[in-house]
């Protein structure tokens, strides 16, 4: 049994406020409980909340912490859907909004330096503006920072052609237990020099070190984009589209996928475009130079005029931003099918994403709940979405029995419990039914290299 | 000091020779000088030559090595440039080439599964037969494995937009010492669980276990491709081009550079088609869909009109490899300027790449020696040649002197000691320049969790 502090003493509260004077520390139950929660909806009252403005002062803390053997949890905007920013073991939550400086956007290297509490939609413009392109973008891109893209390798739709975000970290700087600064990488964007520490920060959900820098890689902007949503009878029919497109060489944006039940939320909400018959719906996105996206563009309505599709809409520039509407409404609509959510986001080899929603459709129904399914097919990461109601008996413990028969489901097709949001407390449970034995002590020896004392993020990651 | 074993004794020698009967072993000299050597010219002479047929002789091999601390050298086709494979400890050479099995290629699931003695280029073949694509694309192609390009990340020419073959790496399954058997990440697209091994094996070079087997991400296969060479004054120019090129929002495939010693070897080696002025040549490939590589091809060819160049000549399909003959020569053409050659292959911020190779020519002019400088300018990721003569009194000093010159120049400009080839044994003098003591001090405990006796290719990586 690890020990985990219940209170603070009066000399940690005193060195707390010391190192982070007025409006940088709270220690009120409000300012705790308000940063003790995040997207999971889980919660736990830390001990205090601190927002440094430097290095030096989160080397500080972390020095101190290691001494005083105090959990520390990094924290930005709290978007994390798995309870990833939780302080379940008391301790420190350090808010990294107070550094949230773009340093550098270098329109010669490709490169960005930015601290990590800058919002991920902010640099995405900032280095739009200098004809750069920053590709990835979590859902929640207009909220959440780039720290907590990096601590989740955030994913994002178009991560089908740009990849994730760990593919555009080139370097770090991280403050580790005991408070010394460390330098991962660098910017140049080919290094393979030691080991790649870089890559090992990058998805460890803050349980190595705390992120005080990163530098990143970016693309030239592509000149224009286009949009395609397609409409298919059925999920196969679906599947079918996607190769007939891959078939022509072209990798999309962002291949987004909607199953039948998600067709039905979007229904309950708002006007869709998609006739009745529509069981299941692709949103495609393509991007490149005028040119090129118009020839693309034909080339895709082509491979498509052979499929058994139930109606097709396109969109360029502004135009295509209505279709996406359909993709964003998703969240909010999925609640005019049940009052309560679960969700998850599993992902399964590209070509089982039909298999995968037809078993949680076919565990949903077992349960009595509606399950749908959406997300990013062209990397076979699927949100799965279990639809029920907390008030009607029995159906809180059968969402719960559909988590774990999800999970069976998608690892015994080759899946992952996890494509873009991580494993956090929620799916803490489940970890071992992935991660066997050895590698999972292997995790925990690499986590004692950094932090011997468990008192990074504890309970999180590994 | 640690221990290193000066020979076999009867008893590890009879081990061998059981686990690895017939054919799978050798123990002459002939054997072993042979396997004894890398692309580096770097020799030792190991105790034993091995040849595994199966994971399990794999595990057999590293519980015994583990129990005895023998060295373990994994080895493939050898084609590594600083010395990574060479036997430097003494201890038994692992030939991976007996592991050399496609083990299934899936065009739904858009993955590669295969043994680490596939070569590169057969691989490539394999997929492109079903409409996919492998990008990583290491100028060894041809004769290097996929083992040996996990194992140092391997990058190439499609870098520039394809990224490198740390980015194709979903799944390894890795032996590591003391036989235990493990699986990295899995066949999905996006997974983020535990902390990532996948890609803390990625370039590590054999130093932590040995891979077995690799599950590889696919793209599908662009339909086409074309490739323009165009030449400039001089290397600033070139870099204007580069930029005039990426402000277009295009993201070629590749994009060569050749300084004006390059253009002086392969002048005195071949036809070249650029008029006398030419100071600097890029070469551009890019690729997609028929029409989307005309419309931009002609885009490219607009923006460079504004620039000052001294001639252009474009190609397609098969036309254009007489364009890439050109750059496939550079490595023999080289030894036209001197007959011997030292190579580095640092990388730099891509916009600093015209200032470094001007540093690196100033060195060579300083110390009597030509160096000539090319490769990959979308990554900034530089070839530099140190040309001399041994046989010439102080030269080769002069061109150890360059070499130590030529990575602080480097690392004064935010670059790296190595972009693509590691640091093996040929920088390993060097490495404390770029890596901080605590930095290094992580590695080499990361090391310890999974090689705690430092049996595995004793002397490279950390």
């Amino acid at each position: 049994m690890k020990f985990y502090p219940e209170k603070l003493s009066k000399a940690q509260r005193k060195f707390l406020k010391e190192l982070f004077p007025e409006g940088e520390s709270g220690f009120s139950d409000g300012e705790l409980l308000s940063c003790g929660v995040d997207a999971s909806r889980k919660h736990a009252k830390p001990l205090a909340l601190v927002k440094p403005h430097s290095v030096k002062q989160v080397s500080e803390l972390l020095a101190w912490a290691q001494k005083e053997r105090m959990p520390i949890y990094p924290r930005a905007r709290a978007t994390n859907k798995v309870g990833g920013c939780v302080p379940v073991k008391n301790g420190v939550v350090v808010s990294m909004l107070g550094m949230n400086s773009i340093l550098d956007i270098d329109p010669q290297d490709f490169v960005a330096v930015v601290q990590p509490g800058v919002i991920t939609a902010d640099l995405q413009k900032s280095v739009e503006k200098q004809g750069l392109f920053y590709p990835p973008d979590p859902a929640s891109l207009k909220i959440s920072t780039i720290g907590g893209n990096i601590s989740t390798c955030a994913g994002g739709m178009r991560a089908v052609k740009y990849g994730v975000t760990r593919d555009y970290v080139l370097g770090l700087e991280v403050v580790i237990p005991g408070g010394e600064v460390i330098h991962t990488g660098g910017r140049t964007h080919k290094n393979v020099v030691g080991l790649d520490l870089t890559r090992l920060m990058v998805g460890s959900a803050g349980s190595l070190g705390l992120i005080t820098q990163a530098t990143l890689k970016l693309l030239p902007l592509p000149e224009t984009s286009a949009s395609v949503l397609i409409g298919f009878e059925n999920l196969p029919g679906c599947l079918k589209g996607a190769e007939a497109v891959f078939g022509c060489g072209i990798l999309p944006t962002a291949m987004e996928l909607m199953d039948r039940n998600t067709l039905k939320a979007l229904k309950l909400h708002s006007d869709v475009p998609w006739p009745e018959e529509t069981g299941g719906v692709l949103l495609l996105k393509i991007d490149g130079s005028s040119e090129s996206v118009e020839a693309d563009l034909r080339q895709i309505e082509k491979a498509l005029s052979n499929e058994p599709t139930t109606f097709l809409e396109k969109g360029s520039g502004e135009d295509q931003e209505r279709l996406w509407e359909l993709r964003r409404v998703i969240s909010p609509a999925a609640f005019n099918l049940a009052p309560d959510k679960q969700g998850e986001d599993v992902a399964v080899p590209r070509g089982k994403v039909a298999q995968a929603i037809e078993s949680y459709h076919e565990i949903g129904k077992k349960l009595g709940l509606v399950v749908m399914c959406f997300g990013h097919l062209g990397d076979g990461n699927i949100h799965v979405s279990v639809m029920y109601d907390k008030s009607a008996p029995g159906q809180s413990d059968n969402a719960l029995k559909a988590k774990k028969a999800i999970f069976s489901s998608t690892l015994a097709l080759g899946g992952t419990l996890s494509g873009e949001h991580g494993i956090g407390l929620t799916k803490a449970d489940y970890l071992g039914m992935q991660i066997g034995d050895t590698e999972l002590n292997l995790m925990h020896r690499i986590k004692d290299v950094f932090d011997p004392l468990k008192i990074m993020n504890p309970g999180k990651a590994v």
